[in-house]
Formats: structure tokens, C-alpha cells, sequence
């Protein structure tokens, strides 16, 4: 669990007390390769921090399989629309390998804001966090080419090609699996 | 400033100790048509309430220039990247008309957070919103149709046409006049 007391306090300093309160609110959990953490038209109840794993977030578009982000070992881990508003997903969120991750409920969470002004501005910070990488994320969908797209996603995981399927990179660049082997050629 | 203690009200119940200290920090400032808030290259210091007029945001991109959002009467806004970071603007921010804003600076948003919890709460909640807000951005550029989108902004201010020239429009929708006459026509 230090993984996670670490990921926080790249935000916020937190006292014994306010960090024996956020671990009690924490579950384990394992996913199989392949095991969904979240279906479409599901509402998303718990963020994840993922111990160690990598799963894939998808929507399925006219039969299509579309690949639209990925989450490795020490991100967090949420549908965060879903989770916010508690609505149905739009997404399918699914294991790409062996996952183990720390669960916490928007229950506990909600708790945690109203009881502990530390996990209040946590909120906020992690909540700005979110805003910048959706953001840059526009830009990058907007502005930034398939290899550029690439390079941020190798950048966030060495272990990308051992870990994620190349048709699942393809999909999530938006080229096609021939266009994927020319920019890894490329680089 | 009625207006913005209502705008802050749909996220938190404040105390009048509480608005009192929020209301302290608020600057009133006229902007000319035209006038920009903000420009490329520049650190976004405030944050605004737009208590009467209408800005855009655009980025030259190759000597063209591109919209790429809209604020109306009601409306708060900020480039929140920039504010957050505070780092350069990659944006212009102009007034489409005479417009009466207060403005709050990113210190004394700070020294709020700090000091009340509530306001670390509206931070939050903010942040949360302006994330679901962005996270739909994405999605309409992805998924959805000029019509959509057009639908949207009227939606958003009923005076749409007589406030934001029909040059920026078709910019901000991502296509030529020509086609945002057919797509009025057909509503």
C-alpha cells in the first residue's frame, strides 16, 4: 500500500492519522488478463491504483473496437465522468494482463473530502490533474501526428510492445497496424 | 456581484464570513470590444465571471486563425491550463463585445483555498466540472456532428447570432460559411 501513500503525497502531505483514515477505506483486488473492471452502461462505483498491471479503456463504435487510453502500474484509474456523475459508462474498461490494484468506493471517497480538508484539496488537485491531461489529450487529437501520440505512450510505459497487443496501439493512434510497423520503424 | 455568489452557490453553501472574504478579492474591470484578456505567450494570472458580454478563445495556426471556444454572460473563465500551470497561453482570449467581468487573481483563489474549506470544496467541484466539460469537448470532436455541436452553442446563448460573427462560428465548428448557412437552414 506505500505505492499508493506515495502517489498522494505527490499531492498532499498527509498525517499518520489522515493516512490510517484513506487506508481503511482501500480493498484489494487481483483482475485476470482480460477481466473487465467496468462494462458500457455500468456505473463506475470505485477508483483504482494499480499496484501492478495495465488495462485498456474501449468503445465500441458500429461494431468497431475503438481503443481510447491505457493505464499502466501506478496510475489511478477511474471512468471519471461515470464515476462523477454517477451515470452509465460509455466505455469498456478491461485488464490487459494479470492487474493488482487498491479499490476506493466514491462513498469512501466522498467521506474522506467531507472529514479531512487534506483529501478536500486531493480532491482538487487530482481533479486539476485530470483537467490538464484531458486537455493536452484534445490538443494531442487535435494538433499532434500518430507519432507523436506514440512517443507520450512509449514515454509512459518501456514495457508497451511486451504488454499491449499492436492492433490495440493501432486502434488507439487511429492509423492502421501497417501504419503502427512504419512509425516503429521510424524511431 | 450577486450574480457570482449565485454562480459559486450551485457548487457550495457560503457563509456570509465566507463570501465576505471571497467577495474582497474580486476586481471589477470594463474590456472594450475586442479587447483581449489574454494573449498567446502570456500567463493567464485570473480567473473571470463574466457578469455581461461574450469572449472567444482562437490559436493561429499557420497564419490562420482557429476558434476554439466560446463564453457567454454567466460564464466563468479562465485558460485553466494556463491559470494551473501557469505557464505561457497557447491562446487569445478576446472580448466579442463590451463585456463587465470580476476578475480573482490565482494567489488570492489560492489564500481562499487555504484558509476555508468550503472553498477548497468549490475548487474541487470546479475543477471536477470543468473536467466533465472537456471530457464532452473531446467527445464532440471525436464523435459528433457540426450539427451537434452547432445545436450546442445555440443552446448555450440564445443571441448567439447577434453576439459572435458567423466567420467564428463556422471556425470554432470546423467548417466553411457556406455549410453553417445549410446547417441553419435545416433547423
Amino acid at each position: 500500500m506505500q505505492e499508493v501513500r506515495a502517489f498522494i503525497e505527490k499531492f498532499v502531505k498527509t498525517s499518520e492519522e489522515e493516512w490510517t483514515a484513506f487506508q481503511k477505506k482501500l480493498r484489494y483486488k487481483e483482475f485476470d488478463s482480460d477481466e473487465f473492471f467496468l462494462k458500457e452502461g455500468q456505473v463506475c462505483k470505485h477508483a483504482v491504483f494499480i499496484e501492478d498491471g495495465a488495462f485498456r479503456f474501449s468503445k465500441v463504435n458500429n461494431g468497431t473496437e475503438l481503443v481510447t487510453a491505457f493505464f499502466f502500474t501506478g496510475d489511478f484509474l477511474s471512468d471519471y465522468e461515470s464515476f462523477l456523475t454517477q451515470s452509465p459508462s460509455k466505455y469498456y474498461v478491461q485488464a490487459l494482463k494479470k492487474s493488482n490494484v487498491y479499490l476506493i468506493s466514491k462513498k469512501d471517497l466522498n467521506e474522506l473530502y467531507s472529514n479531512y480538508p487534506t483529501f478536500e484539496r486531493l480532491g482538487r488537485l487530482f481533479a486539476e490533474r485530470l483537467f490538464l491531461i484531458m486537455n493536452k489529450r484534445l490538443d494531442t487529437f487535435l494538433y499532434e501526428t500518430p507519432e507523436a501520440r506514440y512517443a507520450e505512450l512509449v514515454n509512459r510505459n518501456s514495457k508497451l510492445l511486451q504488454e499491449v497487443p499492436q492492433y490495440m496501439i493501432a486502434s488507439y493512434l487511429g492509423v492502421k497496424p501497417e501504419s503502427l510497423s512504419r512509425i516503429r520503424k521510424r524511431k
